[in-house]
């Protein structure tokens, strides 16, 4: 007997037939002999349609009020479900994330699981329930306030609980069909991958794969819990995040896989003293604001001893970046900011790229011989990622994986819309 | 400096309007230099809403769950009147009914509050915060789970917080001006009474007034708590209801008001054998079953020592019934059970017809010249109830208004539409 964590997204639960849908899916693992625990996304829209009735009364609503105003979406899908379950003869019993015992930081809309004491769910477990916990939200340490994790929470919540209750295996319900080697909706021949290490996992989710959450997979990393992704509208086998680069053996493929993001944008500070220090200053007052930078790249300094410096942040964090750098202008005594809304990131993942060289120019080549111009390049040990214009993107992302021959024979993915939280 | 806790019901904030409307009248009262708690409920449709979201899967779900997927409808009203208070620079912090301390039983949608330990509020006030609280809802003292009041308590919710607080008084916001000697909707001329005593609202309300609910006003009365009932569409004085008949002056009128009451049924339970323990066994079962009688009537016996028993209950429990009384047919050995829809109640209440004779003999004098029919009357030492056809509750609730003269000179109220919760 296995204890099975499963986590369905909002687009699995988005009406009473997908959740009706759900609950035969679980009741069928419970009847397989094992212990099941579910976390669950609110349904389909209602995140989005909460904050609009927020953005009704005030563009600035309070934190911990938002937190409290958005947590009613998964008390109602996990209710739901579980209503749903009780219709096939099982119990199941619905735990919000105070409940469940999802302890957090205190940062309203992005808090981070600090601990997870699953007293209450153990008891429920062994009281032979199915065991439904709310995705996405916890309760500050401190404050005791309810806080969200923010949007993908639901994923590190289903590995956070997975690692505290020890499971045999998370899976992750999505509407794809597992992890690919480039997103099928560009490359329609991309493969399936059958596993795939946390550090492989971790590259893509950082370049801008949507299957995963990079915190899941880090706390999966940590804990090594694995982690199998499948679609919750097939049975098809899925892909099983686990595994170190440490394991892999020679056989395996050298590259992993294609990943692009579009939703990051391209601010270049323009004419920056080339003092040392001027950079620094720049990077502090962005941190200081909350900006998460991605790429950055300073050009070499001009005759005049002053430089570009061009960074990549999500588009999202752009307005508070600008106005951050507003405020020290003149401290710095740069020339000018641009902001660049029209770019798009591609990056090449694998983990036998460290021992294989030529990696690097076969990258270079596909994307030079398909005429996609190059704004930005940076690479890690296991990951090559470059700035090119939006509109190149779908471009650039097949000519790279044709060149490395990820494809399988035929077509083997389905795409059924949304992307999933 | 007073604490007030002040309660607004759900077509009170059916929507962002209402909602910014209600913000400021708190903010007012805050602004007064009171300490101000705020009980709210859901939002206008939504716990209905939520209902048909269940019976979209189920037609019998766990009530466990079903608490679970009700309570996110004060999570959102209470969060979203939060975030208005804020807008105007004051702080507002708003409580689940478990972070509120409000223990009940774990009858899940009919528990009753046991205790209340607002420890939270209590800091949050000492905090100079607003405090917002979910009505409705709380958490049972054995399971912990979530737990729901039924329809209506969050007037409970209101007046048991007040008097764990110790509050002044607890206004109830309602879409009425206050209490009338009758449903203004049906006679235009029912005056607004500016007090009335416990007992008489505890009567007004079993007789189907809907203004307050009788499990509140038992409450108060229980811990001596001034209610306050004013229209949250208007700055009318309202009603307050405090003291005991035994304060009454002699100057005081001698009846209140009439109440009439749609929503109850007539079961008739024919060809009962006349033998000691029959009734009892019928009403024994009727209360296993969980069926809340009203009123009950036994006729005199046939020459054949049969009789027949009538009793009023909610007609949602109709069904209930009839179920509870077919399993026991056999045993009682009765004949035949009819279930009617239609009647309706109409009540007279006064504290001071305890002292004035004569007032039963205007109150059916009344109903005779109007022509109503009489199917069952009920007293109590300050109230007399009779039972007629529904159709005919409108004329009977005007004759008796006119006959003792309750009646202001002009029609003073207003009626908004809705009858509130």
């Amino acid at each position: 007997m296995a204890l099975v964590v499963q986590k369905y997204g909002g687009s699995s639960v988005a009406n009473a037939e997908r959740v009706k849908r759900v609950a035969e899916r679980i009741v069928e693992a419970k009847k397989n002999g094992d212990d099941v625990v579910v976390v669950v996304s609110a349904m389909g829209d209602t995140t989005d349609e909460l904050l609009d009735q927020a953005s009704q009364i005030t563009a600035d609503p309070p934190g911990r009020e938002l937190d409290m105003l958005l947590t009613a979406g998964e008390r109602i899908s996990m209710a739901l479900l579980a209503i749903a379950i009780s219709t096939h003869g099982y119990e199941a019993r619905s735990f919000t994330g105070s409940q469940a015992g999802v302890i957090t930081t205190s940062s309203h809309g992005k808090a981070r699981i600090i601990d997870v004491t699953p007293g209450r769910l153990r008891d429920a477990l062994d009281d032979g329930s199915i065991v439904i916990v709310a995705g996405f939200q916890g309760v500050s340490q401190d404050t005791k306030d309810v806080t969200t994790l923010g949007r993908g929470g639901s994923d590190t919540t289903a590995v956070a609980v997975a690692a505290a209750l020890r499971a045999d295996v998370c899976e992750i319900y999505t509407d794809v069909d597992g992890v690919f080697t480039a997103d099928p909706r560009i490359v329609p021949n991309a493969k399936r991958l059958e596993t795939i290490t946390y550090e492989e996992m971790l590259e893509l989710a950082a370049s801008g794969a949507k299957v995963l959450m990079l915190r899941c997979v880090e706390y999966a990393r940590r804990y090594g819990i694995p982690v199998h992704v499948r679609s919750s509208y097939s049975q098809l086998p899925g892909t099983i995040v686990a595994g170190s680069m440490e394991d892999l053996t020679v056989e395996q493929a050298i590259i992993t896989g294609v990943a692009h993001d579009r939703s990051e944008g391209k601010i270049t500070v323009s004419g920056v003293p080339d003092r040392p220090g001027e950079a620094a200053q720049i990077f502090r007052v962005l941190a200081d604001a909350e900006v998460n930078i991605d790429m950055i790249v300073q050009n070499v300094s001009t005759e005049a001893k002053l430089t570009d410096i061009s960074f990549t942040l999500p588009v999202s964090d752009g307005p508070t970046a600008i106005a951050a750098l507003e405020r020290v202008k003149h401290t710095v005594g740069y020339t000018g900011v641009s902001f660049d809304q029209h770019i798009g990131k591609v990056s090449l993942v694998g983990a036998g790229m460290r021992s294989h060289p030529g990696v690097s120019a076969k990258f270079f080549g596909a994307l030079a011989d398909a005429g996609v111009n190059l704004e930005l390049i940076s690479t890690s040990e296991i990951r090559i990622s470059v700035v090119c214009r939006d509109t190149d993107v779908d471009l650039a992302v097949r000519a790279v994986h044709d060149a490395f021959d990820l494809g399988s024979d035929a077509a083997e993915a389905v795409v059924y819309g949304g992307t999933g939280r």
